[in-house]
């Protein structure tokens, strides 16, 4: 990987050892009263295309506590988690860096509006989700989740 | 965190931002052929005790090809992986450095010998778990383990 071969060449203390970046993805189940689908935004960085909410843990963060963040910065809603569908950390599953997410499924109460980075959020029923416009691994997790429910 | 202190200090390149350190363990049980217990390895260096097989992720690896290299390094084994029981990323889990460990259950069909490291493994019977010599926050993911089955 080419990260690793930059580092090796850099004195970079030991305790910033290449390691993936941990990542929190959520699928966010809107009951507002009645079940009205999961929420994707569409980003403005490319990769272009729909996406999970979801970003980096901090250091010093848990991924609990990332999630929670996360949702609410990309979609304004305060979730709650249900249930980790997996970790997905294939070394090529974002064209970036090598990341690894946490995914985990979660439900809210209200409607999601895009929040400061001014993101679009939309509620997609689960029978019109868009796969071909997914990007990273996204369309491979919702599948699973569709699997899965 | 003190670890972020100190990379504001250095002039270390935005891709190494501060990112828990990604790891895998495995409770790993032993069919031989009938079931004898969960491995568990002593561990040689601080924090001294008890601790499931595990290790560091490392950068373009995945976890579970990661979960395959550690417990064959650590126990000899080759592991069948079954289940992923959860996701531990409390920053304050392990003494050394903000860790998030994948969690697996696993299954092995030979006996446990202490690897490269040195380090001692044992079965250990699920009624015989020391819980007051674990390290980290195995206790924990041991009673989670416990819980679930």
């Amino acid at each position: 990987m080419k990260i690793c071969e930059e580092a090796k060449k850099l004195n970079i203390p030991h305790w910033v050892r290449p390691t993936p970046f941990l990542t929190v993805d959520g699928i966010i189940k809107i009951f507002n009263p009645e079940f009205s689908g999961i929420v994707l935004i569409k980003r403005k960085n490319p990769p272009l295309g729909y996406a999970l909410p979801g970003g980096f843990v901090d250091y010093g963060e848990s991924v609990e506590d990332a999630l929670k963040r996360e949702m609410k910065e990309e979609t304004s809603l305060d979730i709650k988690r249900k249930k980790l569908l997996g970790v997905y950390s294939n070394p090529n599953r974002d064209p970036r860096m090598h990341t690894a997410s946490c995914v985990f499924v979660c439900e809210a109460n209200s409607l999601p509006k895009a929040g400061d980075d001014a993101k679009e959020c939309k509620i997609f029923k689960l029978e019109k989700i868009p796969f071909e416009n997914l990007v990273f691994d996204h369309s491979k997790i919702l599948k699973n989740f569709l699997n899965m429910i």
